[in-house]
């Protein structure tokens, strides 16, 4: 685990096993020196020489636990720093961008979001109130941040951060990446949402323990991302697939994206509206407000019929042990998780075969993609601290 | 490429090379020296140490290649020796047993086949007719097998060979695996037929060049082998997808499985009889006749819709550069191949933001799966050789 793919001259390891005990403390949170010492396979004086050299560049700092455990001088709790490394996140949806500071070990040091209309939807639009924002964020803050990472509901070559479509902005080959590297002379990682969703779940939510995993979540659009062997499932070109654009009922609604019954159709925020007898186009908070007063939960019942159908396909192409229910979805009455996944239990061949898909649903709710893009632009950081 | 992933001792190192050098021949069959050098990094005179001792030990022949190309002493040609290595490879399908040794090299040195009908497809009866059939071939060719791959249709784990589900077989948790190995006192790796289908496309067909293609084929049912990045795609406990069961007609035709409307309902072996006029359980010969003679195309417009549509969901999910459809697919009209491949050009929108997913049909015909439980078995061999 900790050792190098190649070479071995010594600061290649160090520099290596300093990368790894970082990944750690910002994933896990403080740590004592025995434990990093134990999880991470080093010894004692290895992790001492280690932990010495980041608390004297301010990236650690190390306190006497509060709670002795056992007898003996107690290991010293090694704490990250927040402020030590520190990188912008946005999470550009369709009718909101959120964006915020995240430090070392994961919090949100700060954080702002707008509504998008029409107008204001445009990529130059946003560009310019992002850098705003940020600037203003930042002076507030007193914060200088190393990357940036965004979230964006399409489709994304994470080479250069190229929008290539994202249908519900009417975004198409947007250079999104390049042009915020441009104005924020930073390094700007992109991703698509879902992807995000499902890698901040893996690293911080519901998935920490589960290296076979979908995240699908429902914004405006729905959309899934994948890991599987702990790895994130890409195609060709590095693009993740979209799992809302699955047919599911053939002759169904008419679909931007050129299908009838894209399991978005049956299972979108406008699908949801319908169900609830609200206009397609309710404001987020009143669907969720709905959502929350439910007395009749027989009227999800065509909706959640829709949601087990498309599960049960996710869960027999995939294999999955859990399947994480993200953003509007957690706001669903625990009757209708409890339905989907006992249709899934019931009629997955491959549920059967795996002991069980478990459906869960996400315990980071609107946060996922804002921490999963912050973690994006954490990877090559941590790397370099 | 040629670096050993951890440790530096020579013996390492040189076991490492030799391992790469064997899969090449192995996969690429003939090359010579000059060639085997440049493509594993690897400088003359290291090739010439491991070329002479795999020649020793007759893995390998060399002969001076029979047209020179350019000035100077021509680079020898290195041969592998089909039968310096053998293994068995049994394709377990619902209506048949193909059974065969595979030279290094990847030759069909010889095979054997029977029909399987409702009495004999009994696991124990398959593995009696295998054990049989293996002494009979192994005295008539003079081979001596060193491991065994096996391809079955259905849910299978990978780590002990445990067949959880076979449908169309009706097999339930059949330790095919062990109990091969028991009486063939030979390792036996067995793998679900789509995912070796898929991997024999990528080592000998179809899918050479391509990191990130789906093999998807028809025997009975309908079943999808996964490739992405250059990886066999598996879920939780390395079992694959069962593509055949995502659902794409709710409330359509009742399948085993547990759901309405399954894509094998709707594009496997009896969909495919049904849409020709043949009754469900016209034997293989007759269908493949039928579709050669086929003068009116149209009679399978709905298939190829049905078709169609599971390949958009497939692309969707997982963007792949390409599809490969085997088995009985192969024997579909060009016209039918290519409407699909049309359809899916306009309607996914993954295909659209990869650049379009190619659709072919496999080179390897009805032997890919054979062929694939066969690289199951070289495997391991080719790192002991």
């Amino acid at each position: 685990m900790t050792g190098p793919t190649s070479g071995t001259r010594p600061d290649e390891i160090r520099r290596h096993n300093r990368t790894a005990l970082l990944r750690r403390l910002h994933v896990d949170g403080p740590s004592t020196r025995a434990s990093l010492a134990a999880e991470l396979g080093l010894n004692r004086s290895t992790i001492k020489a280690l932990v010495d050299g980041l608390a004297e560049g301010g990236v650690v700092a190390e306190r006497v636990p509060a709670q002795r455990s056992g007898a003996g001088r107690p290991s010293l709790l090694v704490l990250p720093q927040p402020h030590a490394a520190v990188v912008m996140t946005i999470d550009v949806r369709v009718e909101q961008v959120a964006m915020g500071f995240v430090g070392l070990g994961g919090e949100i040091l700060g954080r702002d979001s707008w509504n998008l209309h029409h107008r204001t939807r445009d990529p130059g639009e946003v560009i310019t109130h992002v850098v705003e924002s940020a600037k203003l964020m930042a002076d507030d803050l007193a914060v200088t941040a190393v990357g940036v990472g965004v979230s964006v509901p399409g489709v994304v070559r994470r080479s250069d951060g190229l929008v290539h479509e994202a249908p519900n902005l009417h975004w198409t080959n947007v250079a999104l990446g390049k042009r915020l590297e441009a104005v924020l002379k930073l390094p700007v990682q992109v991703g698509n949402d879902s992807e995000l969703g499902a890698l901040a779940e893996h690293v911080r939510g519901a998935a920490r323990a589960s290296q076979d995993m979908v995240y699908i979540s429902a914004d405006v659009g729905v959309g899934g991302g994948v890991i599987l062997s702990g790895a994130p499932l890409r195609g060709v070109g590095g693009y993740v697939g979209e799992l809302g654009h699955m047919v599911v009922r053939p002759g169904g609604r008419r679909c931007y994206c050129g299908c009838d019954g894209c399991w978005e159709t049956e299972v979108g925020e406008a699908a949801l509206c319908r169900a609830l007898g609200l206009p397609e186009d309710a404001p987020r908070g009143a669907v969720v407000a709905e959502l929350k007063a439910l007395e009749d939960v027989a009227k999800l019942d065509g909706f959640a019929e829709w949601l087990a159908l498309g599960l049960v396909n996710v869960v027999n192409v995939l294999g999955p042990e859990l399947v994480v229910l993200g953003d509007l979805y957690t706001s669903l009455p625990d009757s209708v998780v409890a339905y989907v996944s006992d249709v899934v239990q019931r009629r997955s061949l491959v549920s059967r075969a795996v002991g069980g898909t478990q459906i869960v649903t996400s315990p980071l709710g609107r946060d996922a993609k804002l921490l999963g893009a912050a973690e994006l632009a954490f990877e090559p950081v941590l790397e370099r601290i």
